[in-house]
């Protein structure tokens, strides 16, 4: 649990919020570029840590993320002409570049200067993976982009998507970090049975290939956790005990500060982003890649849909189908016969738990388990470097992209390997090296 | 008319609010038998004096009204599967028995004590007449069940249906509690007309079996208003002079804290409840009983379509078809040529003017006439019974359930019984006895 | 650009907000004639200066505009019965005249007084021109009507309508009376194109008839504005220069405290006012009227539909079609390939901008040019005459309704008149004679 106090610096993101700054240091995942698709293509709203903003690609193709309001007179540049190398307001005609300069105020005599001291608020933006990143920190500290294995795979081999999501930020990575809940949250009944078979059974496989956790789960008792500062963020080892001469260890990892990678399936690797939109809503982003083959067809096809963690959305919006007004369109026929939840989407799953707690949850309330050191690692890393930031100390992870080259993944280790992430030869490979 | 100060102590109920404890120390209906159908079926979200809860009832058939969020990390637990025995959540798989105990922890290993101190808020729970009645208040002052006529009667001679309204409980209890207002709000244009009729003609009555009032109307003035305190609450007498040997007498009442019922037609009769859902919402129950016969079946489906006084509803929930965002679909036309108002049905008649007032009305504004007299007196004993409570003192009727021994009702009495409730000897008879 | 403090007071109308005390010292439009289409019609909805308010016609015609909750016990009488010289409560059947008294409360005795001292608040309504006129002012201080040229016209020489518009009544005054902005916002590229044609021809003229500012415009600069304070509020004169004997000027009005008149088509004239709702909602009306003729039919026809400055509506409403929330169904093939907006109608293109600033615009954040006078000088007016009343001045203009009787238009003024209303000599005729 945390204090109230710990709770708002947690999770606050807006205006002057310690945790914003903090955010405000990193590059930030915004849009994908096919929501800009082309030259002078429509521009599109954005908010981003509770300021709403306007994205528009220019002729040349260089993306602007401006203050939406005309420096004139405030009209909105959402209803603005994309043309000729600039964003044009459909007031009086005042346009500007993707800079935020403007360059054209049609309604002020030639002699005026006022256009070469009118401006828009605009923040950098980088392109990179076919996604867009902005920047909206002090000038003089651009950070690193993180220097994820998806930055470099060939486009075909990346599928990313991103949704809302109505809740904090920060319960939005506590499920992307959660080791524990994969088991129930996304199994289905038959799993269970598998399981429960399993446990009765001397084998030691239960024959089920979909979740490889089961395997190797102990027989009375749940994976031990074990996790551990790094120099990107933290690792969460979770070792389920076979009983012989070696353990099965998945290790899932929460890099700064917002993005989360689970152990994924044979090729297929996952990295999720949880962006802050403001205090109550987050933009979750999903990055599905495979280091050595293209994506199939009918698998993007099935992404675009929904399929994985991938979520179904309104056509035409990053705005999901299934939504709490809705009850995430549960299905309890589904629920009693099928799946452990009776809701579609694994997304959808983790929207049910993550935003059924309330918009900013109250962490005075949770009692928190041995499956949660994970969790309680990840805010004390969080709050520890916006602690830092008040004082004066930038967080070391913006400026070294390199951390970021690390994906999650499992492992068998020695079973007298007791606690490997607690060793202290292992801690010290693994502690930040600066 | 009541102050600022009166008024809030009059309709607040969220929280620490005087009249909340009030109503705390009695039993409320909170949902149909059937609104939980059978073991393990869905669960159902209740909200009661602000509180959120959650209904279910478990493969016993036991019905848990406890807190929604798991108590491990605030999962909402109406997503959780109903499973043998207790309620599981879907994110990490806590289990809760219907007392809000947590009976399984599986993300805890098994020496672990975790489960045994985690418990959801859970509040007890009776059923009778069909309906669930839910105790929120200190577990050592348990009332007893207000032991009303119909909480007797076999189940085919009670239909009870609820419907949410969208007005503080005060005003719907004066609504309810009001006699004055059937010959207008609920009446048909014909029963004017006929009652014009009558007034101009030397009939002793006008035919009508319709409005019961209307045959003993006095020709001029609107029946005399008594009213007096009684052990179960407030008795309203309404007295028709006829102008011959005897008078017509009605009889409403106000039964502590949220109960009232008008005298009924030929063997049917009425009770309503109207508990606070929270400051600006109600529950409005109708408990329609016949003491001598089942209900016919024709009876039931038009009750359950919204005949009588109760709700049309959009289907599968307790929200009323005609509501004020669509002005309860008021009938210009037939407010001009039929009824009186245009709108259909009594309950949806009751909620246009208990809401039009807004959610919380201002005493302030009102000025209260001779036809009040009722109102006024249930205030007063609402108050009365809030602030004795402040001072330490419990309301006795929750400790007395057999004070709901009555019913409300009609009689012809010699006119010189002038004030019949006034009159000291039944003010005695009438008086409550501790 | 104004400070926070002016633009709290040039904006806020509620309850005792200076800006508002000024505003009431006025006559408002506040419905159509045809909104209460005939004796006993049904009653409407009206609110004005953030206070809810309730119309309604009686048999006679007359129309009263009263607080809509009975004086009794508050239910909304927007449900009551139009009934023969008053509208009755549905509730206890409580009646009142145009005026508030309460000539009827059936569930009084004969002899109670109660209905002699029982009134609702209710404001004086004067009809003319086929519009409802309500004065919210001190009753000592009746002001005139507003003698504008359409209050004259016969029936069908005058189109008047009105739509509720998202955003506070002083941003719609400045879109009213910005000169600047209809070669833009209003425009189509191919006027646009036919002005670049002209700019680089030696042609006086560039053919186009539709906007005459482009026949006459600077082939470098925008007009030059001039404006100047008169006694029915400010005039703002555009100068085109031509570069030959005579200039082009063109006159647009703003009227105390929220009318504009811009300079009209052949015979065809306009006056638009801006109503306060409440402090984030305007009643945005267009009297369409021409001296010589009647409407034709199919004008008529097309007005209703949406066409010239009138705005497309939800049927049966005063609510537009196209609001912020469908962002007022752009389409950006057509602002691509036909007009400057994509936008369809004129009062949409102006809702687009004036209300994406936002409902009250933050004008610390605006950069005024030399096409901003008009509104400069149309603030300090409003924000002037609001100080005045606050010290006890009352506005001049609310008690000499014959200064309204100047329309907008345009005229050829010899060049060397350089800058006509900053002239001493006419600056004196046009001056307040008071």
């Amino acid at each position: 649990m945390l204090t109230k106090e710990e709770n708002e610096k947690l999770t606050r993101i807006e205006g002057e919020a310690p945790m914003g700054q903090l955010v405000r240091r990193f590059w930030l995942p915004f849009l994908l570029s096919s929501d800009l698709p082309g030259p002078d293509s429509d521009p599109v709203r954005v908010r981003l840590l509770g300021e709403e903003l306007l994205a528009f690609r220019d002729t040349s193709g260089k993306v602007g993320l401006v203050d939406p309001l005309c420096a004139h007179r405030c009209a909105d540049l959402f209803y603005g002409r994309n043309e000729e190398g600039g964003l044009r307001c459909i007031y009086h005609g005042w346009k500007y570049d993707v800079t935020g300069q403007c360059v054209d105020a049609p309604t002020e005599p030639k002699e005026s200067n006022l256009k070469l001291t009118a401006r828009l608020k605009a923040y950098p933006v980088v392109e990179q993976a076919g996604v867009l990143w902005a920047y909206m920190g002090p000038s003089d500290l651009t950070p690193e982009l993180p220097d994820f294995e998806f930055m470099h795979v060939p486009d075909d081999h990346l599928y990313a998507s991103w949704s809302t999501q109505g809740c904090n930020f920060a319960q939005a990575i506590e499920g992307g970090i959660d080791t524990a809940h994969s088991i129930f949250l996304h199994s289905t009944l038959e799993s269970h049975r598998k399981l429960e078979e399993f446990k009765k059974s001397t084998a030691m496989t239960n024959g089920s290939g979909s979740i490889p956790q089961g395997r190797y789960r102990n027989r009375d008792n749940p994976p031990q956790l074990h996790s551990v500062d790094t120099d990107f963020g933290v690792l969460v080892g979770g070792r389920y005990i076979s009983g012989e001469a070696e353990d099965y260890w998945r290790f899932n990892l929460f890099y700064m500060p917002f993005y989360t990678s689970p152990p994924g399936g044979a090729g297929s690797k996952l990295v999720h982003a949880f962006v802050p939109v403001d205090d109550v809503t987050t933009a979750r982003w999903s990055f599905t890649y495979n280091l050595e083959k293209p994506h199939a067809y009918r698998d993007v096809m099935a992404m675009r849909g929904g399929s994985g963690v991938h979520v179904a959305l309104v056509p035409g919006t990053h705005t999901p189908l299934r939504v709490r007004a809705n009850n995430y369109l549960i299905d309890r026929d589904e629920q009693r016969t099928l799946s452990f939840t009776g809701i579609g989407g694994i997304g959808e799953q983790d929207f049910a738990v993550q935003e059924g707690m309330g918009v900013i949850v109250d962490r005075r309330r949770e009692r928190l388990g041995v499956s949660d050191g994970g969790i309680m690692q990840m805010r004390r890393r969080l709050l520890k470097a916006a602690d830092d930031l008040e004082e004066g100390v930038e967080p070391r992870e913006a400026s070294h992209g390199s951390v970021y080259r690390v994906h999650a993944g499992d492992t068998m280790l020695a079973a007298d390997v007791a606690s490997w992430p607690d060793d202290p030869k292992s801690k010290a490979a693994l502690a930040p090296k600066w």
